[in-house]
């Protein structure tokens, strides 16, 4: 990657400066400030990126609305249609209402109802059609045909890839010296525009992208040379999740994208919980992974590098950030669940819960099971449920259960 | 109250003023943006001033280095105690170290490990001495006797209240035309700085208070004219958990502060949901009690007032969020529990699960209960727990349920 014999793209440095302009004052320009806690934690000078911040919760926006701005008048009057079933659905039914233009969006039928409320709430009419994207892209392409509306792709195309160009911009005007972007990648356009600006402006920046490993296609392409499409696959980075590079993002990723990194789901949902603990911010999946790599120690970049980290989005599900704590405060230590044996008779709860109060640790939850799993006749197996304060308060305990006779398990 | 025969107070614009020069560039100038949200959901104009994104995750680190940069020598040679559990100890711990001063925070033993840890982390001596936050201070006070420390105290400080004024001059320089502040109130210092700020400047500017119905110290105060000391209380506020108002920052109250009004523990929960889903922030009990007063329309606000409404931490214990977050999906029913009684024998369970599976609704835990409460004999009853998109998507299991025979209630 970054070689001189480089493919021809699309995007020029002129047109994300045209694009800024163009946009000023409709998009928040979000904050891009240095964590003191992060730096220290990873040896780069760290700064977050918090496009999260946006209205509609992603940095999708910039794309949106300069897709949208260089409409005609006559194309305006017909009005735009988009399929996604996430943040550039959000992107698009905002910028294009605000502007009084009708926007159309095809969603998956199992579209969560939370995202579909969104969606209408920011004005768009919403189409529910198919049981998976490509099903609704091509209902897309059907009404397009019908209606004569203009598509608005989430990133394959020019005018959105320069659109979230002016994001690198900011970036380069907010961080004095900057030294590196880590950006997520999904389709390719965020990465596109921001690598197009920060290379053009100052080529010394490096730019290292992320993907998730359950769906590294652009990786996948760039290291065949070639275009590639991977299986279906689900990932908590579901921003993210593409199956295929863009014709006109796989060249600029080629051009101007030093490395591709990956993240698995736990380095992921480890991101995520450090952003929320320790930044008070708010992540979803595809916007933890850039933190992921930089906690992972993965963007071979040298210590003490002015790393500009892009938290692209903050549209997490809460009932899957509930399931991402608890897993975490488990791999921590702080959440814990034992199976202890009992003798079936009075007083042999009491002893036990007793012992644990002693220890300072606090039952969540309990499940009683008698005559099951590998209980001895006239025993008891009790699950309970605890926190503790961290692996050595729960070796505390478990040495005690022990020395007590209390036969225990771990329970996954 | 803000009536013209007022108290004496110990804390001036001037003095406030002089602060903020004497603690530009080491405190963080936190970001104060308009939400468009907040804005459009309760008819006034919303700023949120986001306090909670300080280094140690809350306001109190400018009312700690104001004291802490006006010691003599000598008294920065001989170091300086307090006694807080929580955000307090983390601010007075982080700037004392960073300015080379030694620092110990005394905390009651009962402190969660991960305040303890973040304290010393902070660089403070930390001693765990009491059953409470009285045992502590008190052991404090004789640790100040014996070693000749200076005592920071949390609030009740002209040097502390002055550097909590910072952060009113701050929000007149970031909203122009401000038209109200909405502030939490525990012991009165970040209201009484923040308050003399804006109302010196501009008396015009209305100051709303905010406590937490279970322990409204400052308003019993104030209402009655003269201190008053309650009954000890928990709350999810519990920065804000303070007895009794201070000294100081009484008569403050008194003559600045318009209206002092109170939220409840669900109204907390509720504010702390919104901020984390919608402005992708977040924010400890304390920390979101002034949004869910503007939430709930408490303020007395004329509408589309410019309003800065102060979001003081995100000190929140995760697993206390977990909590917040599941009871905030019940009350929305995106999540819930019922009780369905079954034929016991085989096949009856499947015909339950594939009735909730055609209807979407995903199931997330079961607990079978065989004989238990008022099963019939021959039956049995399973508590299931669900995930739904809404009122409407459970109205409709529910009658499903009906029509197919299973008798069914709610758990709580």
């Amino acid at each position: 990657m970054a070689t001189t014999a480089s493919p021809q793209v699309e995007v020029t440095l002129k047109d994300i400066e045209t694009a800024r302009e163009r946009i000023r004052g409709s998009v928040y320009e979000s904050p891009c400030t240095r964590s003191e806690k992060l730096s220290r934690a990873t040896g780069l000078e760290v700064y977050l990126k918090l496009e999260n911040l946006q209205m509609t919760g992603s940095f999708k926006e910039h794309g949106a609305l300069n897709k949208i701005a260089t409409l005609t008048p006559e194309q305006a009057r017909r009005g735009v249609i988009a399929a996604s079933a996430g943040n550039h659905a959000q992107g698009v039914a905002y910028h294009a209402t605000k502007r009084g233009i009708a926007a159309t969006i095809v969603m998956p039928l199992a579209t969560p109802l939370v995202k579909v409320t969104a969606t209408r709430n920011f004005g768009a009419n919403v189409v529910l059609h198919g049981a998976n994207y490509d099903e609704a892209y091509a209902e897309a392409m059907r009404l397009r045909e019908e209606h004569g509306f203009t598509f608005v792709h989430p990133f394959d195309d020019p005018a959105v890839i320069a659109g979230q160009g002016v994001i690198g911009l900011e970036m380069l005007d907010q961080v004095p010296n900057l030294g590196a972007v880590i950006v997520p990648i999904g389709g390719g356009g965020m990465v596109g525009g921001i690598a197009t600006a920060v290379k053009e402006r100052n080529p010394k920046i490096q730019v290292v992208g992320v993907q998730t490993a359950r769906l590294a296609s652009m990786k996948a392409a760039v290291d065949a040379g070639h275009h590639v499409t991977l299986d279906p696959a689900t990932t908590i980075a579901d921003g993210i999740a593409v199956r295929r590079a863009g014709d006109v993002t796989m060249p600029i990723a080629q051009r101007y994208v030093d490395r591709i990194v990956t993240v698995d789901e736990d380095e992921i949902a480890s991101a995520i919980l450090v952003l929320l603990e320790g930044e008070k911010t708010l992540a979803e999946g595809a916007g933890a992974t850039a933190l992921a790599a930089v906690m992972q120690g993965k963007t071979g970049l040298a210590p003490g590098t002015k790393t500009a980290v892009l938290v692209s989005g903050g549209n997490i599900d809460v009932t899957l950030l509930s399931r991402i704590i608890e897993r975490g405060l488990v791999k921590d230590g702080r959440l814990i669940r034992l199976r202890i044996h009992l003798l079936d008779k009075p007083g042999a709860l009491s002893e036990l819960t007793e012992l644990i109060a002693f220890h300072r640790i606090n039952i969540v939850d309990t499940l009683y099971n008698r005559a099951y799993y590998d209980v001895n006749l006239g025993d008891t197996a009790i699950d309970i449920t605890m926190e503790a304060r961290g692996p050595e308060h729960v070796a505390e305990l478990l040495a005690a259960l022990t020395e007590r006779g209390f036969r225990h398990s771990r329970v996954q």
